[in-house]
Formats: structure tokens, C-alpha cells, sequence
């Protein structure tokens, strides 16, 4: 039984099937071939944004990164939450491509930052100087790293305040689509409506081998964004394999209807964590379900080999209750999340 | 008809399998798959290289770059021939990975740099002291940018050179299957028994759909390699879909098979460009043939749609003869070939 | 009436005197002159190591950068304090020299890490994994950004520390002389035999025009430093001016001469404070004064056109007491520290 | 005897009297001072353009590597001359500063590039794509590596075409003051009128101690520019000893005085040259003679210990004639230039 991540599971049949009707004929390299148009697309589509730019890697460190080096200069700021990805999980990619940016961590309730303190935030960062250098870029996480949402009015506050400091919304999107189908409203509402200026929409965890696209609502900041992504190794040539599997999770609501699944089981698991008398760290609105639980059910969990990593902090040890994160993917079999429920019931 | 690059081509079914078998379960993300451990293994076995490292990514570009980076410091000389991907068309990856490195290139016949030509340039980049920055990699290409090979005995004396200066010597092998099939060769003898510290192991042109392995002779200049690649979002959390590419390639000398293949149509090609009168710019020893034809010629094959870069510069207009590249896949229809052959031949 | 920082105020007499005497004649440039040769043997003097290797530069933040960068990979986690001067004052510097370390802070009372804050981040830091890079580095800036000393045996309790984890420390020393003159110390008590391996020695707050060494006392961890400090510009062609202005300092004491000349004023100023009801929110260890001013004090200082910092945020409006910072110099005219006292006390 | 480099001689004493001058009392800091502010504006005032953007910093390398990143991003193509200081002599300083910009080099003759190579060259470059990189900028310098200069007529013609491809035109002119001096033009004519977008106009060689001004004829250009500045540690927080240096040589044309009396002094050296049988291989037309002298003369001249670099190879052994450089400073001792002579004529 295997909590431990999103990634851990595979990747959806479709994904694969689309792979392999990509796979026949010559056609031009980097991107110049007709499946990578049609992903384009139908990601311009399912954001009702027909003038975006569009383009894919194959991890989401590189997605976040290339974006934050795109649109942050090396002396930048960029704010993010004190547990986002880009600053807890991303061997400093963000830092590294920008070639020196630094992270502003900010605090906030279940992993999302409010427009209050961002203000606060941008009105010292405003005040630092040459010394502190130049605040650059605002970035959220949606869904959450504490498996939360913003809701459509809580990222429009955001960029409203980032906007008018005059810096650009990045919304990291690794899980989007566990987001979107838990708020139930539109992927233009919950983004470019809402201000949001670049998307990194994943791919990977939603059900894909490894592919995520990187979306500027407004062409011209994406200046230059080819070679940047070129000069980092994420151009694939075969471009056509990487664009194939977005194209089929765009297609049909493949995407959302993953993403249900994958929610569905979190909610299960989360019952059973509040039926065993644990605690809900934050509520259950995507894929995780972060709880601090009884240390026997730990124990049992342990001795049935259950895979779940100790959170936030995975050196803690002997505490009771025990603080933790359960995942689950589209396709985390119903009967160890069964079976994962009842053991932590005793 | 495409003969633009063995990049416009498909990945072979073997590779597709591979991947569809390797999509079940739940496993450990980031490469600790069992797919992953047994690609891995295969790369050593093929390589006779029981202690190397191996790790993979996704384009070669990526992989050339970060074994630049891991080589050498920002303040580094990378020394190259004039021709080499890692100069010409990998947009300064090495030097962003690098923080900086210089390429200093190397004229040379064929795309090869000889051992004499080296040895002068090392002694040479030794006296320009903090000025020039310090003397830091050798770095080929084996099938060359001119479809070339170098044969063991060629990298056994740039070997010797650079081991002489205290340079290691990192092999930039997108082509090496080419290489190998046309030298008939071990892989072993062609690297590390030749002297060879690094190997860029392409599989991307060779029928996969984009994957790459990365190999350290010596497990010592492997150190923090890792973190490393991650950091420039090169480990693909889903690993095992890229390791499988790579193992399809290495199972039952697929790779080699494949390369015969790209290499026996461009064979056809050679002789088909003799036939009309054009000049073999260079024998025909891996899967591109480089070559200046009638303009005649060259205007029957653009009459007819076919597809090939002119070479080594795009922009040339008007030559007679044409100078060009015509690359083949292990998938380019016999029939294209025929065609093609046949078009040169008026 | 300047107290906003000791980089506001003049460089001594001495130390034009010794430019202008290291000025005359043909010397070879990039430091092989005569009076950079001496000066280096001054700084190993002055710190009793004579192995270690001792350059200059011009400005601080290039000091700590530098050495930041010399002793992290790009992948690095750099632990410090929260108000570190390489966290707050270089505009991401170590970042961008480093090509993306991850400065990680920490809390600490009186601008000081303690030991045993330091060992549970480093163990929380050597689990991290790929995801959060690798510990590579912890640095200490004494005096502290709040005017406080780490004593050699504060000192030594965190090398252990961190040497027990394998890494190096770094000393920012940009007010070393500052810290010594109160400790009354030797400079080796404070820095190699307590374990420091890194040393910033800062001259320009000293009483030099622009002049800091760093100092490496293992000289096997400086390899390959003189490139990078060539490659970042900041090796001087004609460095007999650099380094004559530091042989100024370390002849015949002047540096710790300065240190106390600058030191006392600021306990003056610091009695004012406490006279006048205000808070000290640090002991005055060296020639800041961190302090809680009433409101009215603050007020009249203003009235009067009296120049410093709010602090540690320059963006407060409106507080009572007010927050603020006082530096002093070694020529900090003491008329001005009178008035400023008597302005305080009202 | 010192013919090694101009950089090897003193500075001159009315630059130290401006920095004892600028030595009282407190101001603030990081540029925020009267000299300062003199001293930017003595700049604008000899070049004729109020509006430009000045600021100093201590080193060449410096100068050209903060401009060149403040013009070309990491994916930048740089086109200069095979021999252009940034290109050998900077330790890839440019390519570290602007992360990973690739230098594109142009022969030519005399350490000139001419308009026709370089518009031949911006047009390859303009169909490289992504794999070669994006054109950026084009650096030329004014005088040259050779000895030589470019005129107004020929700056504009080099500016013509850069500008035609979109890309500025910036000029090292670490001995600018040279080349003024030699072509007896006003320094707006040599620059922003012939199409000059950004000029390092070198202190350190005419006379400072270490001072450059980095000159943005467009504000626009400059935006952000301190910020990068800072990030490179290249502010120094005492900056009024950087800037009177510039002015002391900015007043009363004490600039072009220097450059005048080091010009004649190598006219003299050159015709010694051409009496011994020796051949110039530039016309002298600043204060380097580049010249291959009768292997005899190199002898006496080693025998009485004359310093001077083998040119352009450092390394070459036991060629005759012996190519060399020998270079002047406002401050090499007439003695020592008519000894040389007669060391040469034998």
C-alpha cells in the first residue's frame, strides 16, 4: 500500500494510447509537429484563453522554474508560502534558474497565504532596497502542499494586491486539476479571471508519465521563453510524446474525471483518520490528507508496511500523536484505501 | 520524405512496450523504481562497467549540459571541436549549467579533433592563467557532427592528451550507437578501456522517445551529481517510463540492431550522391550523409517536398553544388530512401 | 549628524597615507606586487596562521560571497541567522555567486544562532533529501547584525556542530575588529581555534576606503578561489591600493584602535538611551545601537536632522516607542555622540 | 623596465589628492554623496549626454561583464572579436554574469571588426534558432586589443549594422582615452552620435587607482542595473573614493593629458622597433606597440630584464623574429622607454 505520493502511480491508459498514435511517421522536431499544435490548443481551450502561450516539460520543478526565472530577473523577489513546493521541494531550481532570485517565504493558514499579509509583505519588501533587492513575482500553490484550495475570490484578492505592486501571479498548478474539481467552477475562473498570469498546469501526478504545460495568459511575457527553456535542456525533440500526453488528459474531461478519483479516496481516508480519533490538520479538499493520528495506528500502519511519509518534518520520531500526509493518485486501488481505512481503525 | 534529422522519427514498438509494461503499481518516485535499478544495471552491463553511475534524462542536451557542469567549474575551459552539439545547438546550455564555462573549439578534420591539435591547444590554454580561466574538460563527439566516427585507438590518444594535462575526457555519444555499429566495437573498448571518464549515452535518435543515460566510469566524479540534476528539474519524478526507454534499447542489442539500420540507408544515400556527381563532404560512417550536390539535384529533391537542412550553414542561398545533410532513422522507409536515391540520381 | 551606518563615515589618514606610499613605481598587476605580498603576511600574522591563504576585495558583500560560493555547491543550504547580512543586505548574492544555494535561516536571540538550534536544523536539513538540496555551509556574522559578539566559546560550540555534520564554517566578519576589541581576545581564540574555517575581515567599515580580506585557513579549501574571484571581476589589476589600505589596519594595531574608538561612542549613545526610558534591545557589545526610543526622543532627533535607520524595519510608521539602529565610527565626531545624547535625553 | 602593462604603473597624484579631498566627514552611502553625484555628471559633461546613466565601479573585468549582462540574456549570442579582452581576458566573466551568454567572435584585421564581417556574421546568426541561441549584442573595443582604433566613421558603420539587426552596440573602452587621444574627435562623435549604446570607459589603465564608469546613453537601458550591480557585490558602500578618482581624471582633461603622454612614449618604442629590422604588425595608434623583433633584440632585452608579454601566444618558445607587446602608461619613465630603445636598436 503505497500513500506515499501522487507519483508513485502510474499513468493513465489514455495517456499511453495517445503516446503510441503519436508514435508513427516523421515529423518535424522540437515542437514543430501537429500533436504538439493540437495539445496547445486544447489547453488554450480548456482555459478559454485563445491567446495564451502554451509549452510542455516533463517535471514540474522545471515548469515552476523556467516560469519564476521568466518572470523574475536574478536580484527578484518572489513571494511564496513558507511550505511551497518551490521553496521546500525544488533543490533551490527556482534560485538556480533565475541565477540568484531569492525566495520570500510568507505564512499562512493550511498553506495558502492571504492578501493581508501578502500586502504587508510587499509593502517592507518595497522598502529594501538595493540590499534586499527587487520584489519580482508572486507564487501560489493551487492545490495546496497542505492539500487546501483557493477558491477563485481568494487568488483574485491575491493578484489584486500583487498587481498593484505591480508584480505578476504564478499559480503552481503540479495539482490543478484536484483543485478544480473539488471547487467545481471553471479553469479560466480560477485563473487568468482571477489575475493569475502564468499556470503551471501538471500533468504528472494527475495521471500522466511526466508531462506539464506552462501557460502565459499574456504573450508578451513570455519573450524569449523558448530559448530559455532550450538553453535548459527542456526541449524535448520528440516533442510529440510529451505534448500526446497532455493532449489526452485535456481530452474528453479525462483530466477532472481523474482528479474526482483521486479526491474521493482522500476523502475516505480522511473519515477514517477522524473516526479513529485523530485530527484533521486541514480539511480534505484535494488528493492529501494531512493528519496528526494516534501513534498504535501509526504502529499498525508501520507494521502493515503502509507507505506515507511523516510530515511536514520527516526526521520527527516518538511523537503521539503522529503527524502525516496520506496521497492518493486516480488509480490507488479502492481496497488499500479500504484496507488503509480499516487499520487505522484498529 | 524527411531527411532532416534522426529526430523527426518515431521510437521503435520495443520502446512503447517497454513503458506499457512498466505501467502498473505503485512504486517509489524520483528513481527508486525497480524499473530504474534494472535500466541502470543494463547500461553497465552493455558498458562492461560494473561501478559506473548511471542516471538518465530526458533530451540529450540536458544530459551533455549537466556532465559538462559536473566537470567542470563556472571559471572552466571545455575544450570541443569547432562542430560540436555542445557548441553549436544546444543554446549555451553548458555554460548555464555551468555558471559560465568557456568552450574554446578546436578546428579539425571530419569533426574530429586529433591528438596533436589537443595537445597544442591544452599547452596553450595552460599559460593563460587567471585571464583565460583554467584548462577543466576534453570534450567529443563519437559518431561526430559529420557523421564521423572516432575509432578506439583515436580516443585512446585524446585520452592520453587530456589525462596528460589532468582533464577528463566526456564523451558526447547522442550518436554512439551509430558509432559502435559502424566500428563494430565494444562499447567498453570504445570508452572507459580507451580512456573515456564520462559517456553521454543517447537513445533519443536511436528509437526512443526521448531518453538519455549519463554514465561516470569513476563513481568519485558522480558526487552530488544528483542533486545536481535535480536541481535543474532533470529527475523526472515518474522515472520509471524514462528508464524503460533505455532498457528496451539495451535488451537483446536492440540499440545496435537500430543503428545498423539508420546506418545501411544512409550507405544507400552516399553512393546515391556519388552516382550523380555530388562529393561525399565525409565518408558515410554512421547515419548522416554530408555532401555537396548539383544544384540540379538539390532542386529536383525540393521540387518534390523533401525535407533536409542545408549544412553546416542554413542560410546559404544560391551555391552550386549545394552542400547538405541527410540524416536517416532506423524508421525511414526504404521506400523514402529508394525515392530520394533515386531524385538525386535525376 | 550621521548614525545611520560606519559606512557612512571617512577612512583614516593612515590608510591614505599608505596608498599614497605603495604609489610609485612599476609593480606586476593582479596582486604579484610587493605590497600586496605584505599585506597578506600581515592578515596570517594578525590571525597567528601562517598557512592560510589570504586575499582582498573591495566590497563586504563580495567577501561573503565569494567565500559562500568557494565553500557551497549550487545545490548548497547555507544556514544562518534570520537578520544575516547575506540574508538581508546583499541582494541575494550568495545566490547569485553560488548559481542558487538556499540560504536557510535561522532564529536566534540577539541576532546570534545558538548551538543547539543549529544541531536540529542541520538534522531536519540532512533529511531533506534531493527535494531540499544539501547542507553545505553555516555562517555567522560577529559582531552580529544587532551589535551583539559570539565569544570564542560560542563560537567553538557551533563549529562543533557543524563540523559534526561535515561542514565548514564560514565567520562574516565585517565588524570583526569591532567584536574583538570588546572581547579582548585573541583574533586566532575567535576564529581557527575555535573552528572557524572561513573568515571575512571587514576594513571598509573599519576605517578603510574599501578594503576586505577573506581568509581560508585551510588552504586546500581556497583551490581554484583565485579563478572565481577573477571570473565574479573583483580581482584589481593595480591591487597595491586594495591591499595597502588593510596593511594600514593591521600595522601597529590601528584596526583595534578604531574598533574601541568606535565602540565607545556607542556605549555613550547607549547610556543616553537608557537615561531617556528607552529600551536597549540589545546589549551594546561593538558600535550599534539597537534600541526602543520614546516617541518624542525620536521626534526631536528628527527635528534636528539627525540621520539614522529604523530598525529592523525601515517601513514602521508611527510606533512608540520607536524602534531604531545607531552606529557609530572610529570618527564619528564625539561632539556629535554628545549632542545626539543630549538630543535623547531631551 | 616594465613594458608588462599600463596597469603595472601608478596612479597619478591628482587622483589621490580627489580621494584624500573626498576623506571628511560622513555621508551616505552606496553612491548616495556629493562626489558621487559630481562625479556622474563630470562623466555626462565629457561625453556630451545629459541623459545618460553613469555609474563606477573599481575593475574592468567588472564594467564589461555587468554590461554585457545587463544587454544580453543567458541565452544571449555576444558578437566581438577573436582577440576582445571579454573574450580572453576576463576569465568568462561575461559568460558568469549574464549566465551562459555565448561569445560569437569575428576575425579581423587589426583587432577590428569590420561592418561587412559583421553583417554577414548577425545574418547566420539570425538562423541558428533555438539551437544557437538568440543574437544579443555586439561588443567592440575602442582601442583595441592591437594597439588600434576604430573612428567615428568606422564605430558607425558597426553600429549601422547592429542596429539594423536590433541588437546595441557597446564599447569597451578600457583605454578609450587612447584612442581620443589619437583621433583627436570629441567622445560623443566616438560614441552615442556613431551609434554607441553603452560605453565602459576605463579609469584604472588612464591613471585611477581602480575606476570605471559604465555609461547607458538610453536610460531605458539601464533599467535595473544597480540592483544587478549590487548582486555582484560590485557597490561599494563607501563609493566616494571610487568616484573622485574618475573626476580628478574627468577635471581639466587630465584624462586625455594621460593618454596623450603614454601614446607618444610607445610612438617611440615603435620606431626603435622599425630601426632594428623589427616589424609592426599594427600601426601604433595608442599606447601598445604589437611588433616581431629580430630574435637578437628580444635577447638583450631579456638579458637586462626587461618585463614585457610574448603576444599574442604567452607560450611561444624560440621563434625569430619574436612577436611581442610591449605597453606605456601616462607614467613609464622616459629613461626607461629611450633605454629600451637603444636595448633594441643594439
Amino acid at each position: 500500500m503505497n500513500f506515499a505520493s501522487d507519483n508513485s502511480y502510474a499513468a493513465h491508459p489514455a495517456v499511453l494510447t495517445a503516446v503510441a498514435d503519436a508514435n508513427s511517421g516523421a515529423v518535424m522536431g522540437y515542437g514543430a509537429d501537429p500533436v504538439t499544435a493540437r495539445a496547445e490548443a486544447a489547453i488554450r481551450d480548456l482555459l478559454e484563453a485563445p491567446e495564451a502561450v502554451v509549452r510542455f516539460v516533463a517535471t514540474g520543478t522545471a515548469a515552476n522554474a523556467l516560469v519564476c526565472a521568466q518572470l523574475s530577473p536574478s536580484f527578484g523577489r518572489i513571494y511564496c508560502h513558507d511550505d511551497a513546493h518551490i521553496e521546500t521541494s525544488e533543490c533551490a531550481a527556482p534560485e538556480f534558474f533565475s541565477h540568484g532570485a531569492k525566495l520570500v517565504t510568507l505564512t499562512g493558514e493550511g498553506g495558502r497565504i492571504d492578501a493581508a499579509t501578502l500586502a504587508q509583505t510587499l509593502q517592507v519588501g518595497a522598502g529594501v532596497g538595493l540590499n534586499g533587492g527587487r520584489s519580482a513575482l508572486v507564487s501560489i500553490t493551487n492545490a495546496t502542499e497542505w492539500g487546501t484550495v483557493y477558491d477563485p475570490d481568494q487568488v483574485a484578492a491575491l493578484a489584486s494586491v500583487a498587481h498593484a505592486a505591480g508584480l505578476p501571479l504564478h499559480m503552481d498548478g503540479a495539482r490543478f486539476a484536484n483543485a478544480v474539481a473539488t471547487l467545481g467552477c471553471s479553469p479560466a475562473d480560477l485563473t487568468w479571471r482571477a489575475g493569475v498570469d502564468a499556470l503551471c498546469l501538471g500533468g504528472t501526478k494527475n495521471g500522466a508519465m511526466g508531462a506539464e504545460a506552462m501557460v502565459f495568459f499574456d504573450p508578451a511575457r513570455a519573450e524569449g521563453f523558448d530559448y530559455r527553456r532550450k538553453q535548459s535542456g527542456h526541449v524535448m525533440s520528440k516533442n510529440r510524446y510529451l505534448a500526446a500526453q497532455m493532449l489526452a488528459l485535456a481530452t474528453d474531461g479525462l483530466w477532472l474525471d481523474l482528479a474526482h478519483r483521486a479526491n474521493t479516496k482522500a476523502q475516505v481516508l480522511g473519515q477514517a483518520v477522524v473516526d479513529v480519533g485523530g485530527r484533521l490538520l486541514q480539511p480534505v479538499q484535494s488528493n492529501g490528507v494531512f493528519a496528526a493520528i494516534p501513534k498504535a495506528a501509526h504502529d499498525r500502519a508501520q507494521a502493515a508496511g503502509v507507505l506515507y511519509h511523516l510530515w511536514p518534518d520527516k526526521t520527527v520520531q516518538g511523537a503521539d500523536p503522529v503527524p502525516l500526509r496520506l496521497v492518493t493518485a486516480w488509480d490507488t486501488p479502492d481496497a488499500d484505501v479500504a484496507a488503509m481505512a480499516a487499520i487505522l481503525r484498529g
